[in-house]
């Protein structure tokens, strides 16, 4: 297992991603892991965590870093020589089996894209977040990569996402909704009604609408949506648990009794900020591209970065690229039956 | 001021509607309310509440009712007597000056469309719902009355929903934040780039992009985006909430020493469920039409009916809608001048 980490990616870039590697080296003895980064800026990080010259860290310098809020297109043209493209050319050349970085994401999806380029039968790479339901969790795809979709896109989105549900969740047929404004079938926009349509049609366990109220309630495994929307539901929930943990400091200490009790069940509050922490998860895959790709968040802690990369190994192991592949030409001649393109 | 009721509209009509209209009698001695519905099924709850002979309260028969899960084009045409058509009648006939319904929200924005009609110079009515921050509130629009949009719309919505916020919030220059993927200006899909152009160009308060993890932190009084978006936010913020508090209830139940802190702290957990309780406010107005229209929830309690027949009232005295045809006059002139149709 060869995994790829870009090193200069995230908001506390290089020190957590140093130590998350440190500690997926000492956690995954069968990885071998290539820091890709400006080794000058490293040395330091590697020196202090004692990973150096460690049997099984390959070190690759890149001379630039894309910063996070650099243009994805701006950032792929003008830093040729950045940790992200690096990562993806190994990834193109066959050097890594996966890689994993917290950094920009839009630079991370057009990068991979345009480098690695997408599996066979797939237009357009997604991003499959992994959220909190009140037991569990559930996919939702595309959780930002592509803002402006059409129907064949959601389409994909689905197939994919229900692959990886598949290995995420240990299930062989994972529930698929596709999220809309009423539970009935005629309800939603132009692009959801025919994305309906056609997923109606399909070998998949296709429940039909759900919407936001009941996502967080377990209703299907999988939400497909597109990448905008996808995007504002993912950062709104994370924004809104952070408003109600807020919220609860606030209100829980305006009395000495409520002091009292917020100490005496403070176990209970250290669960409840469990459920909304992303960094249990490391990071979501961006699906679709010629070989494995874990986004892990901005924010990303040293713990986040050493499950993002064991959710990078797992997904090399489970074999979600041909299992993609696979679906997606299973799927493909109902699809153009349809006269979809 | 007189306020039609629509009766029959919502998940515990007409029981709950009757009883908040009992208490608005009594809380506004200045309203003169119709109660609209099938009278043959109201009566026992006007007898039951005592105001079947209220002086302030006529009693307007309808046949059919609209029910949840109709289509809204479908219920319009072949329910021409429903209670919700009878009070978007009264309406255009200026025999009142504003409604009130809990009922199916699509068939309350068509029947208002079509039968009392848009403001000179709005294109759609929009649904301003006002959602819970950590401090305040923000309003939301379109919150779901329009589920495919041009940038047209959004600018009118980002306009009609800033003179809501005067009112609401009681402040000259609310800030008005477009709802999209990215901060910066260029982040964004095709629609609302073009918006972010036109309202950069507008005398409102334009703050730019804002994002999902932080609308709910005050970044902006005003939220614009497409009713699809907005209705998945919206019932996502509801479903989110709720799932918090069913955790919540689980884990602090697991050992009698979080049971007890949670009994000493519990006037806390009041004040947060009330955060997200959409009953104090009763409903949100659909704004654009000839007329003012409170749509309220379909769960609407007793309490949220009598909410939404005062923000009736206060809209009316508010001269909401002189204010938005001005506002839109205007602006017209800036938006045609750059060839936006």
């Amino acid at each position: 297992m060869r995994i790829a980490v870009d090193a200069m990616g995230g908001d506390y870039a290089p020190a957590v991603v140093v130590e998350g590697i440190t500690t997926a080296l000492y956690d995954f003895p069968e990885y071998e892991l290539t820091i890709v980064g400006h080794l000058g800026k490293l040395s330091y990080y590697l020196e202090k965590y004692g990973i150096e010259d460690h049997p099984r860290l390959k070190q690759l310098h890149a001379e630039q870093v894309i910063e996070m809020g650099d243009s994805p297109t701006v950032a792929l043209r003008s830093k040729k020589h950045s940790s992200m493209t690096a990562c993806a050319r190994l990834l193109k050349e066959g050097k890594v089996d996966a890689i994993v970085s917290a950094g920009n994401t839009g630079a991370a999806v057009a990068a991979t894209k345009v480098i690695a380029r997408t599996l066979p039968g797939v237009d357009r790479p997604m991003i499959a977040a992994s959220m909190p339901a009140l037991s569990g969790r559930f996919v939702l795809g595309d959780s930002g990569a592509n803002v402006d979709c059409r129907p064949i896109h959601l389409v994909q989105f689905a197939i994919m996402a229900e692959v990886y549900a598949k290995y995420l969740f240990g299930i062989d047929k994972p529930t698929i909704g596709l999220l809309s404004v009423g539970g009935e079938a005629g309800k939603g926009n132009d692009l959801t009604k025919e994305v309906f349509q056609i997923l109606s049609k399909l070998p998949i366990n296709f429940i039909g609408n759900v919407e936001g109220n009941n996502v967080f309630q377990n209703v299907a495994d999988v939400v497909v949506c597109d990448g905008f929307i996808g995007n504002v539901l993912l950062k709104s929930a994370e924004g809104l648990s952070k408003t109600t943990m807020l919220l609860m400091k606030e209100l829980f200490s305006k009395t000495p009794a409520r002091l009292t009790g917020a100490l005496l069940s403070r176990s209970a509050f250290k669960e409840l900020k469990a459920f909304a922490d992303p960094d249990d998860f490391g990071g979501a895959p961006l699906l679709g591209i010629n070989g494995i790709c874990i986004i892990s968040h901005g924010s990303a802690s040293a713990k986040a970065v050493r499950n993002a990369i064991r959710a990078a190994g797992e997904s090399v192991q489970f074999g979600v690229n041909d299992k993609i592949v696979r679906r997606i030409a299973e799927t493909k001649e109902i699809i153009e039956s349809m006269g979809i393109k």
